[in-house]
Order: structure tokens, then sequence, then C-alpha cells
């Protein structure tokens, strides 16, 4: 159903982006880089939840410094977020950066910016322009008005501009990113900017919110955008843990068909035909599968009428009320068990399928 | 943006749907129906949360017989589900149910469901043909495979067979569904419905899973259908409290400019920049504007350097760090306080605000 936007293919570190790789889920750290044993181990929580490459962000010399103690430590590609100050970007490349994620525009002139190009080159390191509301220049603004979702222009300017200051120096180990806040200016600036571009994009909805109404925001704009073809990295932003933006993204990239990882539940949502605890069975059967590598499907079901049936596509699945439980594999019983017999039977047996 | 996809209006009880009326939020209490008092506290949380038509399933006839005692203590409109018996589709009707939901082709055939369209017509209820997976004919089945995002047919095949029945008796007040537990499934089986009928739309992805999980598959479908002017209802189904569906909907909703309902959060995802406690303050808003009814737009930034630049379109945002707090409105600082009285002072500011 999804025909990719073509786009070149860069590296951050071994990893591909864009083209035909698969598209990466990334993330940023909210530790203190400084701090080298906090941001070690939230990027290892990171990674174990999926995260393919990592940002820090380096705020100045001595958390520019950190980062070759951090790399050592780390497999994810390590890269470095960095405001205004061309110095710490040349010196987080120096430490082992593998990209730098900066405004090329607001750098401080075309001198410093040829110094951050020339170590960029020389370290082999790639840049991601990081345009963003807040970021986009005053002429610009002027021109087109703040950006919305009619006319994201402002965005996409800036974004074309700062790509153009990294072309004349003979850079072109890039990746873009224009952030809003709101979803559909998110989703017609990129668009546009795939019209004008093909370098490889990276998504984000910025200031997406808390848990809820980020994972709602990221999952809209980006759903959309990806099932156009549009992205070849993204990031799920939410006001949270970064280490629960994994599932959203996963889970987005799932709905979509495009990649997944581990297991899927699909659960019903309960109705006054429920005459068993599905809410805890859900969380429990969510918990056991976390761990699990395989991608089949597993249904949680609360009608053992229904249940069966209407989860038929499902590998393996329960059903339970009125003190009987059932197993089911591809919609037919494989199992009756008593309900307080079932989870337990029920983890045994999708752990044995997992292993098959 | 969004050209909607143009159907005929029906009205369940009051409330239009379809046509150029609002695109309604509607859930399913999880309560016994029977339990009058359990199910009438939760359709008056859901309303309080936004609901707009509220479905309860009636297993049995002391059910459908409680529909009356329940819908003279409501505001919503009330629609009965029924599987199967057509005697509890037409007690539900006398009793008061203002829609039904069934399947016409599986509940019992044609006399029956004659008796069932007579009720209907005669108490001016309207029906929805409510098709998922597991309500598929098997001769559809057989001809066109287990729906697939690729070939959705046997699903759309199955609502069409299921509007026929109800068209030959001269009965037209319909909507139609046809969940899936596949996000891409939906997608492709309301495209190609859309095409086929003007009847209105109800959109959901069924046994969608967990709060995040169900989230991120229905805002993924759901922002795609909507986006592309598909849908006239929805219901995002969690396994978790119906309550918490009211949320994700007006999230989709307002992610795509379609309909707001109170104030926006944005909120930054927290970096290594961060030097203030930016989750809790993060809540603490949110749980502040949750009663709020004006659509004002409120930032929560965790860098008193960015923030109000990245945030400029906010109507008011604070941001903090190293003891020190402000708070702006439209990217101008508004005042300065001490970062242990930001909280209170923004809060207040923000009551004035929405109620000016």
């Amino acid at each position: 159903m999804i025909e990719r936007h073509v786009t070149r293919i860069i590296h951050v570190g071994p990893l591909p982006i864009g083209g035909d790789s698969p598209i990466i889920v990334q993330s940023m750290t909210n530790t203190d880089t400084r701090d080298v044993d906090a941001t070690v181990s939230q990027i290892q929580a990171l990674a174990a939840a999926g995260c393919e490459l990592v940002r820090v962000a380096v705020l100045d010399m001595a958390a520019a410094e950190s980062l070759r103690a951090i790399r050592d430590r780390i497999a994810l590609p390590l890269v470095a977020d960095i405001h205004f100050d061309s110095r710490l970007a040349v010196a987080a490349m120096e430490h082992g950066a593998q990209g730098v994620r900066i405004n090329p525009g607001n750098i401080g002139g075309r001198d410093k910016l040829r110094r951050v190009v020339d170590a960029a080159k020389s370290h082999g390191v790639a840049i991601r322009v990081g345009v963003n509301s807040g970021s986009i220049e005053k002429d610009l603004l002027r021109r087109h008005g703040f950006p919305t979702p009619e006319k994201p222009h402002a965005l996409v300017e800036s974004a074309m501009r700062n790509i153009g200051l990294l072309e004349e120096m003979g850079f072109c180990t890039i990746k873009v990113s224009i952030k809003a806040s709101d979803p559909m200016t998110t989703v017609s600036g990129y668009r546009a900017l795939s019209r004008r571009t093909d370098y490889p994009l990276h998504l984000g909805v910025t200031e997406a919110g808390g848990l809820v109404a980020g994972t709602v925001k990221s999952s809209v704009a980006l759903g959309i955008l990806l099932h156009e073809g549009i992205g070849d990295t993204l990031r799920v932003s939410l006001t949270a843990d970064p280490v629960e933006e994994m599932p959203v993204a996963y889970g987005i990239l799932r709905a979509l068909g495009i990649r997944s990882r581990g297991p899927e539940i699909v659960s019903c949502p309960t109705c006054g035909r429920t005459r068993i605890d599905l809410f805890t069975l859900s969380r429990e059967v969510e918990r056991a599968v976390a761990t699990m590598k395989s991608n089949i499907k597993v249904a949680v079901m609360g009608c053992v009428v229904n249940g069966p049936g209407e989860a038929r596509e499902a590998d393996i699945g329960l059903a339970g009320g009125n003190s009987v439980g059932i197993i089911f594999k591809k919609g037919k019983i494989f199992r009756k068990v008593a309900e307080d017999e079932l989870l337990a039977v029920f983890l045994e047996e999708l752990k044995k399928m997992d292993q098959s």
C-alpha cells in the first residue's frame, strides 16, 4: 500500500538512513550528558526497548568531552544536539559524535560553519539540519508568516536555506527535520519538503505533550506521513521517560505494516458481556510478550462465544467468562481450562510458540 | 485541508450524524446493563468527558427492559448492542433505545429482520450495520478470503449485503461500521466502503489493545481516514476504562484540526538542558485544564532560553530552570517568578485567561 518517497542514503556511524533502509527509530536522552553513568544507563535502556540511534544534548565543553566515554560503552550511533555554538559542535565530533544536530544558519556565521563542516568531513559525521518554529529566520517569518497547516512555507524555506549553506561548502551527508508542535503543520511541512529535497527526512512532532496526548499527536501526524511514503527516521517526543517512546514508535510502524518488533496483542475493549477481569489479563500478557522476539499475533478476549471468531487471525488467544477459560489457535479451540489456571497455562503455551 | 466525504444525515434520537454535522465522539459501557445505577454512573462519567452517544450491551430481556430506566436518567442518545436475537432488538426499542447495532444478516432470517425493521420504523430508531471480521458470511470469506489491507473485500461486501437487506424493507436510517483489528485493513476497508455508499460511517479499530497500543492503532487508522474526509462518528476502543477513550478521540480530532475540546497543552520532551521537574509541572497543568472550556493553547517548557521562542504560538506558557521561572504570552515574557511559586502563579493566570 505504501510507496516510499525516494531519498538518498546517508550513514550515521554504521547505520544507513534513507533509500530502502529500514525506517529508523530514534530518541534523545534527558540526562545530564556530563553524567556519563546516568546517560549510558538511559541509552542502554533505550537500546533494549528498540532504540536504534540516540541523541544527547551538548550544552558545554564538559558535555562534549564526555561523549568519548559514553560512546565507548554503548552500541548505538551517537548524535550530539547543539544550539548556536560551533566550538561545541567541533569538540563533539572530536570526541566521537557520529552525527550532530545543528541549525547551520545560527551557528555563528560562515567562518564558524566552515569549521563545523570541515570537522564533519574529516570525522565522517552526518549533520541533521534541525529546523523548528523557534529557529526560523526573521526575514522568512516576515515574508511567509508563522507556519500554519495551510502555509508551512517559513519552515520549509528555512530548511532549504540551511541545507543550501551546507551544500555551498560541498557537504551533503545531511538529514533534515522541520518540527512543529501542530500535527497538521508538521504534515503539510514535510509534504512540501519531500517535494523539494531528496535528503532523508527525520520525522517528529515537537512539544507533543504527555504520554497519551503526545502519543495521539505523533501517531496521527507521523502515521499520515509514513503512510504517504514520507520519512526515513522518526522520533516520538513525549514529556515522559524516553523509553516510553519506543512502544509508540514501533506501534506506529506496525500499524502501518512497515516494521514490527515482537508479538502483537489484540484485546477487546470489554463490554457488558465480559465476565472476566480482562484489564488484568491483558496487562499480564502485555508484560510477558515485552521480552519476546517472534512476530506472532496474540488475542486476549472477554467472551468465550465471540472471542475465537472475532480474533480468528490471531495465532494464539485466550477468552474467558463464567469461570471457564479457553485457549484458541487461529480461531479454533485448542484447550479448555478452569478460569483460575487460564493465565498460567496460556503463558506457557505462548512461550512455546514464541520459541518454536 | 480536509474535504469531507458527502454522506446523508441520519439522527440517533435528536443527534444528527453525517452530512455537515460535527464528527460525533461515542463510546460503549462495560458495565452489566441490568445494573442501572452502575451503567448510568458510567454514562454520566463518559458524558462529562465529552462522550456524545453511548452504546450498551443487551444480552438478555432483563437488560433490554432496563433501558427505559437508564434513558430516563441520562442526556446522551442511547444505542443497544445486540447479537443474533431479534426479540432483544425489538424489546430494546420498545424500552427506549434510540439506535440498535445489529448484523441484519445474522438476526435470524427475513421474518425476524422484518419485525426488527418494523419496530425501528415505528419507534424512529436508527440501525447501525456493524460488520466485523467475526461476522462475515461464510460464502464471502470463501470468495474473497479473510480481509487483509490489500483485500478488504469480504468486509465491504458483507456490509453492502447487510445494508441491502435493510433497504429491501424500505429502511434507510442506517449507519455502517466495518471493524478489523488491523489498522491498515480498517483504512482500506473504509476507503472502499465510502466509494460504495453514502450512509454515514462509524469508524473504529476493534480489539485495538491497551491504553498506549490501542491509542496508537486508533490514532493511525482513524487519523488517516478522517484526514481523507472519511468518517462521521468514531469510537476509540481501548482495553481500559471507557472514559479514557475520550481524550484520545478528541486528541485525534484536534490533531487533524477538525474539532477541539478545552485548552491544548504543548510540552517539550525535556532534554539534558532541562533544569526543572517538567514531568510534574506538565501533569499538574494537564489536571488544571481538564475542566476548562476555552480553546487556548498552553505551553509547558523546560528551557528559559528556548522555551518562549519554540512555543511562541502558545497563548500562555511557562518555562523554568536554575531556580528562575518565567511566564510568557505569545512568545513574549510576561512575568518572572521564583521557581517554587511558578506553578501557583501560572495556574492563576491561566484561569483568568480561560474565563476571559
